[in-house]
């Protein structure tokens, strides 16, 4: 099975697919987010991968709106603990490095581990680019942090692993596809929305879960293209679609609303 | 007036700046978000502006986490159009230029304009930092896409200007000190609040403002730092803290949730 995903080989979607699927999937990296989405709609992949949140960093709103633009389904939910290691080309060590290189964002959860060992933070664009860049390079006085996937796919050393300074630093990500997931146990449905902009308009809407006994676990607002400033809201539910309550909810979200679309029913990842 | 901000020299947050303040204030440029919080904390500037929500890339969640955590009142607000320029050393022509260098986002954001001048797009951590860059080597055959400003700071000439595919890009500021606004005749008020987690809380919560008549303008659940996907809500809704309704929905707010902190409340900015 092919999965694509956004980003370099070894990046941290690549780590989650084989999180999700196992080691005998085959992830198809792509350059852009889009990209992701027209390799499943046209056979290219036959899933896709795309993170939706980061408890560090937050949502990325890139995926909702293509969620809501485009026709696949969300059909899964994996979550990935993110661990940063610092990578190196084999026969350097820890002692040889003085720079270390990285996306700003993880050299910025890396911080206390580079002042400590006195390394030079040195931003790039890409976590796994960084460690293919010094392999390209041959460096011997640098280092990365990115993925431990990222160390197996350019044939790197690992020299140290969890060097991130909170721990609780967590990527949920979906899994998307042309079909959609039947009810399990456990399922999560997500949802965009657009009310009139007037007092209660949101308060209305969310009146339709609350009273058919529905957890909210996220909501978003996001300004729409075109109409900068005027929101739709991205939420996600506990339930499947095809239960009785979520049907009852989801009619009088469609009453409440100026525009429904349901981005899909899954099976919640395991907390 | 001495105003921080985060980025280098040239970014789009110190073009804000000036827009909002006019030509006499003095920007001052931070590493980290959190330093503009902590500068302004310890007198080393009178002001800081922090960036909250882009229309193409939405909100920038460490401001709001920051807010959250800090002493400090938001107390204005201001949007700036992003307009992104071509930038390059003088007597450098645009039949000279083979390589463009910014932040993914602006390559992304500028990608119909890169491809039909058959450039090759180079990602770098920053924009204005791209251009920095650029000047220190002086380079002839590659361009940078950054703020007209940044071309301003470091000297450099805009050889294009408005090269982004969407016309829509809108970055919203927030201006932090240590002392609130006083009410005028349209506010807004940002608050975050924290609910437990059952259905109908959220529901209920945001019953305040709407049984007051008060329309909320944005709303975005983050998760809290050492309870992953345990959600703290951020909103703004318009009206001042001191108007009779507004502290109506805010002793009801309280009533209804586990933990209410105002951000602050502050001039809308005009649209």
């Amino acid at each position: 099975m092919r999965v694509a995903f956004q980003g370099e080989r070894g990046a941290y979607s690549e780590e989650a697919i084989i999180q999700h699927f196992g080691p005998n999937v085959e992830p198809v990296a792509m350059p852009y987010l889009r990209d992701v989405f027209e390799s499943v709609e046209d056979g290219g992949a036959d899933l896709g991968l795309v993170p939706v949140e980061n408890t560090l960093e937050g949502s990325i709103v890139r995926t909702f709106d293509l969620l809501n633009e485009m026709t696949l389904k969300a059909q899964g939910e994996t979550v990935l603990r993110v661990v940063h290691c610092l990578i190196a080309n084999h026969g350097v060590s820890i002692g040889d490095i003085r720079k270390v290189y990285s996306h700003p964002q993880a050299l910025g959860q890396c911080r206390k581990y580079i002042e400590e060992n006195g390394l030079e933070a040195v931003a790039a664009y890409d976590t796994a680019g960084s460690a293919k860049m010094l392999k390209e390079q041959g460096s011997r006085d640098s280092a990365a942090i990115a993925s431990s996937r990222a160390a197996e796919v350019y044939k790197m050393a690992v020299l140290a692993q969890g060097i991130e300074t909170h721990a609780e630093n967590y990527t949920r990500f979906l899994i998307i596809g042309s079909e959609e997931s039947a009810p399990t146990s456990a399922d999560k449905t997500s949802i965009a929305f657009i009310v009139d902009h007037r007092p209660g308009t949101l308060h209305s809407a969310l009146k339709a879960f609350s009273e058919n006994g529905i957890n909210l676990t996220k909501i978003e607002s996001r300004p729409q293209e075109g109409t900068p400033w005027e929101y739709i809201f991205f939420i996600d539910v506990e339930g499947h679609r095809e239960h009785p309550e979520m049907r009852l909810a989801l009619e009088e979200l469609e009453r409440n609303s100026r525009y429904v679309k349901i981005l899909g029913s899954y099976p919640q990842a395991p907390r």
